[in-house]
């Protein structure tokens, strides 16, 4: 039997996020019912980022088994034309070690978010960022990411309904950069860590708008970590600004390395 | 009677098109009906571009001319707040001399084109990409493109109804490159000219194409415009991949500089 490694890329806007409901549109639904429809077994996907609903990916990865050997291009392109005309492509397929897991196995995982800083709305990009409408110092931004990094209690940045056993993780990154293409009007912020909690990076890219506002000090994005306080915290950032660009595999699991 | 230019931010995929029509949506019109409502003015736009149904735009200028003179940041904000929810942001409103004319004043427009070029279908991107399936050759496709450059007759590259007095264009820019972000996917077109024809750039990207594609070669396309053969053309690029990126005036019309 089989293991598959799926990349796909989506535009999150019509969907209720990653996870399969009874009755809403999701990504894996929807993969899984082109899945059916092109191989007649009903598979079941596990993916390396469980985005909520509205966010993209340029690259999530998900790991699925198939009774029967198909060639890896049929797959992919059996997928896409089944998955049509929704914004959902397969981008390759390959067979993997059974021991592979998209979700277990994964190291690292990679999340970009977008913000238009600028007065006028956005149009072209609007279902992809966060429109800010007042200007945003990035250098403050940047000097309270840096408060984030490393491993911390994130209480103060998680979900109401974050299932995850503990709050504990590892920031390995938290970027914050003036985009130079254009007008200079787009902040993007980068984050890795090998897990993040529900709604973490939304919470701290909505932190650290406010620190880029000059309404909260790197001080005091520290002071809100420490203190696990979510009352402190800002806005959660809406979702169609945030895009899954990636996930690490320790090489051993990862035939693409 | 102050003279307005605005800069003008939108997708076009919604609209029929810059021009206005009686019956149909237009980006000029929707603009011209939120000047009615700000202003109470039936103010009448020019624009540098006049982009069909469904191109982009990053940079359309336009100008008008309004009985009162309001301060630009109100104009601005004042027709975003009208225009909502359509994809259109005006980025800039300013005053300039009256003998500015957003058309005729222009030396120069930009255009960029965009080709999603591989297996699989757009996602994220696929309202502002051409989809092509099969591997292009960038460089073959830069080689065919220089033949284009210069002073010609482009009846070869023009639509039938195409109203311009003369066909003959001279070619300032057009660079093919393939992008250096992401999987190297994306082939982009840029290309610049005084003015162009009517359906110019996207019926030379879809000669383009089949130069990448190699079933046209740089001598081909070079007799195809000496000719002025259309029927030997690629077909026409779609829309959606088309965006009019900007505009040059000369510096004693342009206050922007």
């Amino acid at each position: 039997m089989p293991r598959y490694k799926l990349v796909i890329e989506y535009d999150g806007a019509p969907f209720c996020g990653w996870q399969r409901q009874a009755e809403d549109l999701t990504v894996q639904g929807a993969v899984e019912a082109a899945v059916l429809r092109f191989s007649g077994e009903a598979a079941r996907l596990t993916c390396a980022g469980r985005t909520d609903a509205g966010v993209h990916a340029t690259h999530q990865v998900a790991h699925l088994d198939l009774g029967k050997a198909w060639r890896t291009d049929t797959v992919r392109d059996a997928l896409n034309a089944h998955l049509r005309p929704l914004p959902v492509a397969v981008l390759s397929a390959e067979v993997v070690d059974p021991s592979f897991d998209a979700r277990h196995s994964a190291i690292r995982r990679h999340y970009r978010y977008r913000i238009l800083n600028r007065r006028s709305p956005a149009a072209l990009s609007r279902a992809q960022v966060w429109h800010v409408p007042w200007a945003l110092d990035a250098d403050l931004m940047r000097a309270a990411a840096r408060r984030l990094l490393g491993r911390h209690d994130f209480t103060a940045f998680r979900a109401a309904e974050c299932q995850a056993a503990s709050p504990v993780r590892t920031l390995e990154q938290l970027d914050v950069a003036r985009m130079p293409m254009g007008l200079h009007e787009e902040i993007v912020v980068a984050t890795s860590a090998r897990s993040f909690l529900h709604h973490q990076v939304r919470s701290m890219v909505g932190t650290l708008m406010l620190a880029g506002s000059r309404r909260l000090s790197a001080d005091d994005v520290a002071d809100i970590l420490a203190a696990r306080d979510r009352s402190r915290c800002g806005p959660m950032a809406p979702a169609c600004g945030l895009t899954f660009v990636g996930v690490d595999y320790r090489a051993e699991d990862d035939p693409a390395g």
